[in-house]
């Protein structure tokens, strides 16, 4: 196993004990008796299951829709006006099709903000998976009222259910959807539950542009000037485009920022200087954003592309290490959920989730060094098991929690009549 | 399937009849009779196999060896010393390696540069693969005529053979590694064998700073000036250091460019013009580059990487289409290599070299865009069955033409042997 416990990698060939949901036991030959089910992890590598720390999970109807366009046409003429025909049942399904994959590509936890969030905690107890959800609150029309109701009855629902898999955030949408007032209605909502805020923050150009225009300053400073950063925990999704003064104004910020790069990248958003803020001391974790934009839910896509574009973006293969990007995707992203007590690394005490990478394939030998070729050569296909809270939930590739082939059929309905507006079938 | 026939994407539902190594009918409901091996493609789609037009096979021993190191630190210091140690049982065994790896990610076709070509051209038999192989001839030492002599041996024993899967090139390694009067013989050796030249060319920016300090010149106009763009075919790996200066001298030469973004990311060399290239009407097709660098073989990750890398470049999405980067990876890799009446589209009358891509999966669902699906979503993982000149290489993932357990330890223990120096194992 790797267990992410260590500055350094340290590979180590153990026993893990599980009882309930959680890790009791690591060690050299533990006793069998009394062990209910042996699982064989030769030829196999045990991680901490991935986390996803900025997902709007039902977008995976959107996967590959309109996704050569502008962003502001895509978002006008297809997303929008889709979004305005969603329903409860197609976030369920676009959730569960979502949850489906996500396990499918050994992530275990995710961070979720979204509509009908009823309906996406459903998915995430019968999915077996672990989340951390928040209502997206934007105060752009007049639906703002509705939506902070939304929020309070998401926590007052879901929080700590689930076995406790579910925990709720305060989802303020981003700067240029909230304005000062309503943000710090938002902020006392987050005080009164002490639940994490995740909010969108300096993803594009034009959002940094707007906020100029409007308060004179950049997205951050108008977050910290506010008091946003003064003691809440905070789950920022994207800083792509923040300065050195923003970075100063983030240092010692409780929380993380969610670094999405397929997203950024697809939407021409930029490069994030994570190894920049990563040298500040700030918590640098790993999100894929809807697959609407990314495309696909798999968290080896965003370690490959997170080293890939540092390594490119400093002229210089040192910039980031393979053990640092897989760090990003389990541990940094425990810490900023807020979750580093319960899940992140494989740990006597913290729950297990786990995730069993079978690395007997061409594309992962030789044997050289294990997180180079786990940060760099390996793909979702390659996660064989998947346990949540002590719960085996994909075992030899096959999902236990939930029927595959109605989950796509399911899905492939929703986004019919979603897209479409009607029953009928996309042409093929 | 989805021919690549077309400029924009058209997608049928036909059969497709091979006899021996060529497809001779396309069309709905041919008849059965007579027909030896019937595949059902139900819930697949059938592409043509993906071009690889640049790579280093036996490197893929070296996949995941000190990554995380400076260019120069890593090629001086562990590339170097541990291709000294290389031997003919090495490169074959990492060629059949980096074989097994292309087959089951979806690759046909490969060109393929490095030492003892003998053993990469019984590796290109013994695997069913088609390739176009050269001796990388580099005049640094005093092994510049041995390899010389490598490369006509090459030509004599392998232009051909293997039923024809087999084609030869002539590889002068680079500007900075050839001379001018030693690219002189070369391109009079190129020209008496017919062959194409495979040249890496404006990798880095050292490279083109060691070229105008020798020159005075780009290393594209050092090549222009010494005629090699006048009548050769050229596949030309990398160009990504090249100005828009280069772009003209370069418009109008017979060949292409193998855009190799994962290798490129990796070393830090940047971002290639691939937009600006296409539009000049150059042929730019997609390569891997040696697993030393790039760390898989799949052609699928280079395909994801251009689309992104370009559309961030150039900050809008619609800079390059799925479907363009399909055509990139599969037609405009055979034109690149010379082989476009061969491969590269399913046709009536060309080679069967197809591949059968399983779609029934989560992270390809919904079924809105089939092309933004395997362009974006889909990875080496999904493809299920490979036919190579008529021969299915691969059937529901499982290799036909060797022996994939067998391959592994051989691999694994040529590694072992060529990196440490001696048969111990790594620890791990």
């Amino acid at each position: 196993m790797l267990p992410m416990t260590t500055d350094v990698p340290r590979i180590q060939t153990v026993d893990i004990l599980i009882e309930g949901s959680t890790i009791t036991n690591i060690g050299e030959n533990l006793p069998e008796e009394g062990v209910d089910v042996i699982i064989d992890a030769v030829g196999k590598v045990v991680l901490p299951g991935f986390i996803n720390c900025h997902n709007h999970g039902a977008m995976s109807l959107f996967r590959g829709y309109s996704l050569d366009l502008r962003l502001m046409e895509w978002l006008s003429q297809k997303i929008w006006p889709a979004e305005e025909r969603l329903d409860a049942d197609a976030v369920y399904w676009g959730t569960m099709l979502a949850a489906a994959e996500m396990i499918k590509s050994g992530t275990t936890t995710f961070a979720d903000m979204y509509f009908f969030m009823d309906e996406v905690a459903q998915a995430v107890k019968d999915s077996g998976m672990r989340a951390a959800l928040c209502q997206g609150l934007l105060f752009i029309d007049d639906q703002g009222e509705r939506r902070l109701q939304s929020a309070q009855k998401l926590f007052e629902n879901w929080q700590g259910k689930a076995d406790g898999r579910i925990t709720t955030m305060v989802g303020p949408h981003a700067p240029h959807t909230c304005p000062p007032d309503k943000l710090k209605e938002v902020m006392d909502m987050a005080r009164c539950f002490d639940c994490p805020i995740h909010i969108h923050l300096a993803e594009t150009v034009e959002e940094v542009e707007h906020i100029f225009h409007h308060y004179g300053k950049s997205p951050v400073k108008y977050l910290y000037d506010l008091g946003m950063f003064e003691d809440h925990h905070c789950l920022l999704a994207h800083a792509v485009n923040v300065s050195r003064d923003d970075m100063y104004l983030l240092r010692g910020f409780r929380g993380g920022i969610s670094h999405n790069p397929v997203s950024n990248q697809k939407l021409g958003c930029g490069v994030a200087p994570v190894v920049e803020l990563r040298k500040m001391g700030i918590t640098v974790a790993l999100g894929t954003d809807g697959a609407g934009s990314a495309s696909t839910l798999d968290m080896f896509e965003e370690i490959k592309a997170t080293a890939w574009m540092q390594k490119n973006r400093a002229a210089d293969p040192t910039a980031i290490k393979a053990y640092d990007v897989l760090r990003m995707a389990t541990i940094e992203g425990a810490k900023a959920l807020g979750l580093e007590q319960e899940v992140g690394t494989i740990e006597v005490g913290k729950r297990a989730d786990l995730i069993l990478v079978d690395v007997e394939k061409p594309h992962l030998y030789p044997r050289t060094d294990i997180c180079a070729l786990l940060a760099y050569s390996a793909n979702g296909a390659d996660v064989d098991t998947v346990i949540i809270h002590g719960q085996v939930v994909m075992e030899q590739r096959r999902l236990r929690c939930m029927d595959e082939k109605e989950v796509l059929r399911k899905a492939q309905r929703a986004a019919c009549r979603v897209i479409l507006g009607q029953q009928s079938e996309f042409p093929i």
